[in-house]
């Protein structure tokens, strides 16, 4: 088990009715807000109302940046740092899921910051201050709104890169698995896909195997996540499987599933980003392509070990080769592809697709080239 | 699932070497310390040394406040206080297990309070400051490192309390599991027992028996501690297995493992509180005869069913007549007495033990009457 800080100051209030909460909590920031959301899902499932009611009881102003798109883009992050600065916003409110909570951190730095925004997902300049951030969950997946993470796509570079920092750990974030239960099917698969990848990026690429308490809980979130989502593809009213799925993906990648490995690599992501740059398809779609392929590739160069341990602990399988399939059908079930063709990529980009990966790759400090890249997509095919 | 709120904000630095980490992180609070320890383990392992070391070279004034006994005691704590405001000290460093660390809480809590300390632990008043709190932990245990309670005894009327506040949530805490490696049989013992029962108190006393991915967690941490014990009863020197079984014991009281629960109740530890208030036997070896007990009785007044699925998720076993057999399997082979005899408490005593717990059930406000506990406490004979 290898030394680790594990350090989370956001506060969560989790479960039914507590969107409201987030009103008295953010007007502990300040009294000006930007509000950023999407395509207007959060006006159907309530959650805007309820929100924008519970900010000004609180005497909160609130300048609206909605239309923030799945994979979040540098140009809408640029519109919202110029809204909240001529604004004099104090504070940065989210509704919605990843994407929206991304690009809202982005914000958050990007109005502290004399520079271009795109500096902290170069790696031209550290994230040292940002405006304090307050978040509604609406579907669980990327775990943004527990971590100190972002991820945004470059639309000119067709970069997807990411940025890290403490100043983006969200103050508070209210998590109300009612407003999860009219998720269309395959943003239940894309988040129960991605919680999955989170788990299984430190798991499969530890530098240190033996760190038992932690392969522990990715069993038992993993475990979870596979649970609460057949018991949601069976009865989406099904309030306690998606209270689970929704604490699960949060706790995927607040840090707790990956104290003590040491190293770990985002292989898998770097991957996907390059799907999702290039084709903008939905991040968990593209993991869920990638993810298998990935293992076949793991198998061959690692050995069995690790998927042994895991398919034992979650699906109750013996070998490396019966986790795999397990992994595909569960990925299957849940309505995500596991193939290139699936989500209608052809091969034959198979050499600009890692080409593009290997840029995030070089950026993460990763030591992949692109035969390898190319290697591992080819199971994908 | 129910409801609930999810907030640690201690800094936990876990790993090799890490306790002289302490200094630089304690200097953001103040120069001068209340430094509490107890008989003076630290002094043999090295960690006395190594911090007041570290908090010397960052030019922090100690002022010792040492002897505190393994249940700490009211008399210690108030003279503990005494010489926290006598000496201006700003911040209280505490090195040990989880006694020290909880006098070291009530200390801080007690020096910012006009009133008796004791007051806060008979619910006179609530704790809405303390002196910033750092501490290094060499037994893992409690979970007190990671979180806002403290027990303390009061020996003038045998009453083993409690007290809980978010100011006494630890600012830092630093886990070097190479301090836990020379302490002895009966101590790992104790905190592996006691690790299980933080586990158990919420699973088994739940309002809400689906809150899936909370039970996954238990008995993931569950499956850790046991797996740990075994390897460091067969290696103490394995580093790993320490390494696991410390962020295993923190992580079982911090409130992770009762996320979703509701409603729980300390049963089981308001009934040791009686045995180490009355006898001072150790709290893990009181809880390892009291948790065998409190099962049988659990069985009968709630059927099989939590400790079915508990057993099938730790123990691979099939029936609650099975999961009992294997807990006590377990305390017993990690030395733990299992009955009042074992401990040298003779069956007599049940009343006067069960009139003991009365007070501190009442505290919790829990539903249990004297003939009850004397039930319970009946399977333990």
């Amino acid at each position: 088990m290898q030394n680790f800080t594990f350090s989370n100051p956001t506060k969560i209030i989790f479960g039914k009715a507590v969107v409201a909460k987030l009103g008295p909590e953010a007007a502990k920031a300040g009294k000006k807000a930007l509000f950023v959301y999407g395509g207007g899902s959060i006006k159907k499932n309530g959650v805007y109302d309820v929100l924008t009611g519970a900010l000004a009881k609180e005497g909160i102003t609130v300048v609206e940046h909605h239309g923030v798109k799945p994979n979040p883009v540098l140009s809408h992050v640029r519109s919202g740092i110029k809204k909240a600065r001529e604004n004099n916003c104090g504070l940065v409110v989210a509704a919605g899921g990843g994407s929206v909570i991304d690009e809202a951190k982005a914000i958050a730095a990007g109005a502290k910051y004399t520079g271009d925004v795109w500096d902290f997902f170069c790696g031209k300049a550290g994230i040292r201050e940002a405006l304090p951030i307050f978040t509604a969950l609406t579907l669980p997946a990327t775990g943004s709104e527990m971590n100190s993470g972002c991820v945004v796509t470059n639309e000119g570079t067709a970069q997807k890169f990411s940025a890290q920092g403490a100043p983006l750990f969200p103050r508070v974030s209210v998590l109300d698995p009612e407003t999860t239960m009219t998720l269309p099917k395959a943003q239940v698969a894309n988040g129960a896909v991605d919680s999955i990848a989170h788990l299984i990026e430190g798991y499969f690429t530890t530098k240190d195997a033996d760190a038992a308490v932690t392969d522990e809980i990715v069993h038992a979130l993993a475990r979870s996540v596979i649970a609460s989502t057949e018991r949601i593809l069976k009865d989406p009213s099904d309030y306690n499987a998606r209270a689970s799925m929704m604490w699960s993906a949060t706790l995927a990648l607040n840090g707790l599933a990956s104290c003590g490995y040491g190293g770990m690599n985002f292989i898998n992501h770097a991957i996907e980003h390059a799907l999702s740059a290039l084709y903008d398809i939905a991040h968990g779609a593209g993991l869920a392509i990638v993810m298998p392929a990935w293992f076949k590739h793991h198998l061959k160069t690692d050995g069995p070990a690790r998927l042994e341990k895991f398919g034992a602990g979650v699906f109750g399988t013996r070998t490396a080769g019966e986790t795999i399939k397990a992994f595909e059908a569960f990925f299957r079930k849940a309505g995500a592809p596991v193939r290139l063709s699936g989500a209608g990529i052809p091969a034959a980009d198979i050499p600009r697709i890692a080409e593009n990966a290997l840029g995030l790759i070089r950026m993460w400090g990763m030591k992949h080239e692109q035969p390898e890249i190319e290697k591992i997509l080819g199971y994908a095919k």
